[in-house]
């Protein structure tokens, strides 16, 4: 099949699907959960063999794919998400105000380019699909080519649900460059200036994303990406907590450094504290914990050769320390930790980039506003954290309150890894962590990079859409005239 | 003052005014209302000489300025804006679930162009100004050139109400090309190119948007633009209307295509029907409703020079027949009704590009089909209308269903013209109606160009924002653990 027939075919069956309900498409995401868990050891197998990735890491993220499709099949039944908006007619005004009522309506056919770190949860049928499908577009996914025999499992799962639920054909297309006989380059460009795609969505590199969002941009009509691009995600170490906590601390960090091999965008690669004993204690302590640490193989050999390259670079820059004492090789991922003083920190713009896997550089900063110099300095990224004990936090208060301007998400005492999928969940952030920090990736509220308000003025109660008829038919809550409410509209 | 001085100090000012309650920022969109009626004749009579619009039309607008401060000041008072949403802890879950709680942020300094077309409703004090204050955001306002010294004193009255107010001194800051001895389009790329910018609010043309995205993109960080960029704003003409009520809405279209010499984005620039007798009188009634209209002056020579052109440059395609009688001239904007049948529009696209003025373009077409094949192969759109009686509105019940796809709008039996300020209006559209879909620019909302969500994780209740406390006190509807409440979280 050509690349024009599958586009035009995913812009065929967007029209078609607009006009399946709520519940159909609740039923159709639920399918492709069970279809997907119906695959069983097979999966897990193939999974692991393509990405390094141990059974048990991916039973869980498998677990977590099923519940993000799960989880707006559950949006869908409750149905508020369409944000139902309605202004009733005042005749008597001048000039007179018409009945005007809105609610989001899908933007249509949907790209998608998947994570190598996440294969499932945030691949072929991950969140940027699931939340595509719930909300009425149709998608093509490009197959990851580091994964792409579970990749292309998955997708039968998910076509296997299209026959279950008589969903049109093409509402759902996996390609791949292999395939299409094309590379993997070009078949991303074709993909997001093909006329027929209103939206992209895509997970992985700074050079991979703002690829896209470029030629999305130079289109004849320009296309919103929504591009997760990974982060450093800083970890402001405040002088109290250091002074008592140090060695707990660096335990925790030391997990959350290592976790899954240092392979998540929020891994936390910089942490910024106070030049004191207790500093250097707690890096002594962080550097035994990571030491005391066996690594695991990495995703896949481009992945272990960057990890090493990166971190080998950072080590080797002038004013640089590394605590850890076994360095990273071509088949084993050893955590790093590096230590630098602020000033040849923000002097040196290689130290501020992001060495995906387990490694960290600890900023040592003479005083807290040398600390905030360095904070400040950093890129957008999707979380930044703030440990500290209460008389830290007090001290430090508008360093707190204004923490939200550096990340999506803001921690305090945690750790930055594990993304909670829930409603408040913001997995985003300033550029670079994204290409547009005003969406998330994760979470109920993903769903609104594919979604398009749209006013229905002066309709015919019974040619409205259900959201907006006045009986309330699907029982969600609108506003009406500035009140929220569940009533029907008399 | 150099723009670089301008952006930095909008800067400065974005991350004083942060600090600033709902209360306090409400306060201060009341006073620039407040100082902008203060300015009384002479505001209308600078605008009238700048613009050529009258007197009347300006009071109007300057209603709807003061309205549109006023409602966005309601809107924070209300405080429900910030979409709070909290989802408490879960210790027992494995792992466990941390306490995260999430809300909409301001995004920092915005620069916003006005629209020659709309001195005060979408200029200097105008709806992107507003909408951009209220949330929390600094301003820059570009002074558009057509009509500077309204410009200037309305941005007098905005200083005033930052003194009034005790505001941040540069929250709002006004340039000029003239003042910074720059040209237009050099200042305006400069704007959007700062580094301390992080959002594009623009009104007018589509070169100029355009212009706008592209520059915004390519940023080192790339940040949003919305621009909007106007519309032909297609009208569908049903057979059972058009046979049975032709003069009525002849006389309706003739006061929408003429209204404020047609200068609205939203002026209906194509009107699509099928072949029939009945159309045909339509046509010689609204060419006579619209003969009857004295022509007022432009809002400028430029536009005026340009509605010549276009509507010139249109009426001479080979098949377009043109039903008024007069001409437009160097001094005088007659309205233009020309007609075409389906096949040769389709085949010219100068046919479906805008002519702003009062100029409108029947495309007669053989059957329904064809009709829709215009209908879908006109570019995104602000608005789409479609007039039909019961019976049409039924027998062509998948074309009403999918009408949304084409517009922000979608107006059944009335006209586009007149855009309502309320929660339900958007005012945007695909492209090129508007550089993304996913925005209006128009109505409370708008105000979401502006916003980022934020998330945060295990905060201490204390140090949290107001909207996300435990006890509410806000008092604002938030979503706590997927239930939308006013309660307090105990």
């Amino acid at each position: 099949m050509s690349l024009s027939t599958i586009t035009s075919n995913a812009q065929i069956a967007f029209e078609q699907y607009i006009s399946f309900s709520h519940q159909q498409r609740a039923a159709f995401l639920e399918a492709i959960a069970t279809n997907i868990e119906s695959l069983g050891d097979e999966l897990i197998e193939t999974a692991s063999q393509e990405t390094n990735l141990p059974a048990a890491r991916l039973q869980g993220e498998r677990g977590r794919t099923c519940y993000q499709l799960r989880m707006y099949a559950a949006m869908l039944l409750k149905g508020d998400y369409v944000d139902a908006t309605i202004e009733t007619a005042v005749p008597t005004k001048t000039p007179p105000k018409p009945d005007i009522r809105s609610m989001f309506q899908p933007m249509g056919p949907v790209v998608v380019f998947g994570a190598s770190n996440f294969p499932f949860a945030y691949s072929t049928a991950g969140g940027d699909t699931a939340s595509a499908l719930a909300v009425g577009c149709s998608v093509i996914v490009k197959a990851h080519p580091a994964h792409i025999k579970t990749s292309s499992l998955v997708a039968t799962a998910i076509q296997k649900a299209i026959v279950d639920c008589t969903m049109p054909a093409h509402v759902f297309q996996h390609v791949s460059a292999a395939e299409l006989l094309m590379n993997e380059i070009d078949l991303g460009k074709a993909l997001v200036q093909d006329e027929a795609i209103a939206a992209v969505g895509f997970t992985g590199s700074r050079v991979g994303g703002r690829a896209l969002l470029d030629y999305a941009t130079a289109r004849k009509n320009p296309i919103p990406v929504f591009a997760e691009m990974g982060s450093v995600n800083p970890v402001i170490l405040l002088e109290d907590i250091i002074a008592t906590q140090a060695e707990a601390i660096a335990t925790q960090y030391a997990g959350s450094i290592t976790l899954g091999v240092g392979q998540f965008c929020t891994n936390p690669g910089i942490l910024i504290g106070v030049q004191s004993k207790a500093l250097n204690d707690f890096a002594q302590h962080l550097a035994k914990a990571m030491k005391a640490y066996t690594p695991a193989t990495m995703l896949h050999s481009g992945i272990q050769a960057a990890y090493l390259k990166n971190s080998t670079a950072a080590m080797e820059q002038k004013g640089v320390c590394v605590y850890t004492d076994q360095n990273p090789d071509a088949e084993n991922a050893y955590p790093v930790l590096a230590t630098v003083d602020a000033n040849t920190f923000l002097a040196n713009p290689i130290l501020s980039e992001e060495v995906f896997g387990p490694y960290s550089i600890l900023v040592q900063c003479k005083d807290i506003h040398e600390l905030k110099a360095v904070w400040t300095s950093l890129h957008g990224q999707i979380t930044t954290t703030i440990m500290g004990t209460d008389k830290d936090l007090l001290e430090h208060k508008s360093l707190v309150e204004k923490a939200f301007l550096h990340a999506g998400r803001v921690v305090i005492n945690g750790v930055p890894t594990g993304v909670e999928v829930c409603d408040s969940m913001v997995h985003g952030g300033p550029y670079p962590a994204s290409t547009d920090s005003r969406f998330t990736a994760v979470g109920v509220k993903a769903v609104k990079r594919w979604l398009r308000p749209v006013s229905y003025q002066n309709w015919p109660d019974q040619l409205l859409p259900e959201a907006l008829q006045n009986a309330n038919p699907l029982n969600i809550w609108r506003s009406i005239d500035g009140q929220l409410t569940k009533d029907a509209l008399k």
